[in-house]
């Protein structure tokens, strides 16, 4: 069918990230969803060593989980990836994100694979994505599950957002989306604004909590490639001037 | 949330129908889905009497499984149902029934759940629903999966079509729409910047065209009012310590 292939060149810019799965089971189940809908480049994050190695020997979708990419953070694993977006159920009211309905953001998902990679996040099992792991988010999609029975299977929440990504296939051509900034030169963005923070004293060395509202922050701005490489230039010029007035002063 | 409950009135009308079923895990996983998205009525044809015993002692959605009702054909398990739809995944070619896509079956489904009882059929694990059984639905709903690996997980495939049943209900959860940072803000912002950027040597002084670009990059931040004021915060900041060190230093 034409109409698949050309989305399934579509989803092949979709990396689907699963952080600290514990059950095999689910890492296979993930693999098989993304097998039926066409996404190829599964990403995990910290699993269960054990549960990585016997979800790899799982039947069914075999060439995806061979392919496998391992990674010991989210950051790396959404280096190269100009959209980062978690995923969530009913019930999480803590978060500190922008939420989308899954098919506003699925529309926005598909908009921006045509520019480049975007990472799709699902969380442990038992307790979904962390604070930490969402700061590296841009923005959080929320499936419409009840809000007396929030918490879904992960292999079914994979294949129920996979569905929405090639439901409908045939969309109108989309408005020429923006080059976003990829997550690599983002997260050096925040690392350089983090150090002239603390230089200037603005934040306390080594606390944590800044360092993700901070990053948070950033993702928020969704900058395009060019104008974070040009903040980039500014904030290094500006840490340089600290640093070097650091060393010149009396002190 | 009363948008949710509407709908889930509506889904009192559905029918979830499991034929055959042989792994009790994918019960399991039918049920979970069902309380997922809000369906209430699970029904099972000839299942493995065994998959059904272990999957009613699951943990999740046990009430929805405790209230299961069990049939020994298709026949009685539809026969208070005004509409019969079977469901199928790509590459089932020998099928009599007219065909509909996945989301359009759910609008029809949707607009007769209003008249009465809908029965959605799920045939089993290993070979779907048969032509015999096939022969008591309307129609039959295809789930948009590859031609190439078109058999899905059967709990992923209850979910997928639920979730269409559901999808569009208006349960955008606060959506609050970011209030703009007013343009005052916005400039007092950039000229701060300005002064940081000349400070620490990035640009000349008396640039205009540095200006000028600068305002437009600040500009294309669309920064919301609460983000404004926190960089604001942070480049009066770091001025102040560029300006502090400026005046200690020697020169």
């Amino acid at each position: 069918m034409n109409d698949w292939r050309s989305i399934s060149g579509d989803l092949d810019k979709l990396r689907v990230v699963l952080v600290a799965t514990r059950n095999p089971l689910n890492i296979g189940a993930a693999a098989r969803a993304m097998s039926n809908f066409g996404a190829r480049r599964l990403r995990v994050v910290n699993p269960y060593e054990a549960a990585f190695r016997e979800a790899r020997s799982a039947v069914g979708a075999a060439g995806l989980l061979a392919k496998a990419e391992q990674y010991g953070s989210v950051a790396e694993a959404v280096e190269d990836c100009r959209l980062v977006v978690g995923t969530t159920v009913a019930g999480r009211r803590e978060l500190q994100h922008r939420l989308r309905r899954l098919d506003e953001g699925a529309r926005a998902i598909k908009r921006q694979m045509k520019a480049g990679p975007v990472a799709l996040l699902f969380g442990s099992e038992r307790v979904g994505l962390s604070n930490q792991e969402l700061s590296h988010c841009h923005w959080v999609m929320r499936i419409p599950t009840r809000e007396e029975h929030g918490s879904m299977n992960l292999g079914q929440a994979v294949a129920v957002c996979l569905y929405e990504l090639v439901r409908g296939r045939k969309t109108a051509p989309g408005k020429k989306e923006k080059t976003s900034a990829k997550s690599g030169d983002v997260e050096r963005l925040t690392q350089v604004l983090l150090e002239v923070l603390r230089t200037s004293g603005y934040v306390k060395p080594r606390t944590v909590a800044a360092e993700e509202k901070l990053r948070r922050l950033v993702r928020r701005l969704d900058l395009n490639a060019n104008d974070a490489e040009v903040l980039l230039g500014m904030l290094r010029q500006i840490a340089w001037k600290l640093g070097a007035d650091e060393k010149d002063g009396p002190g």
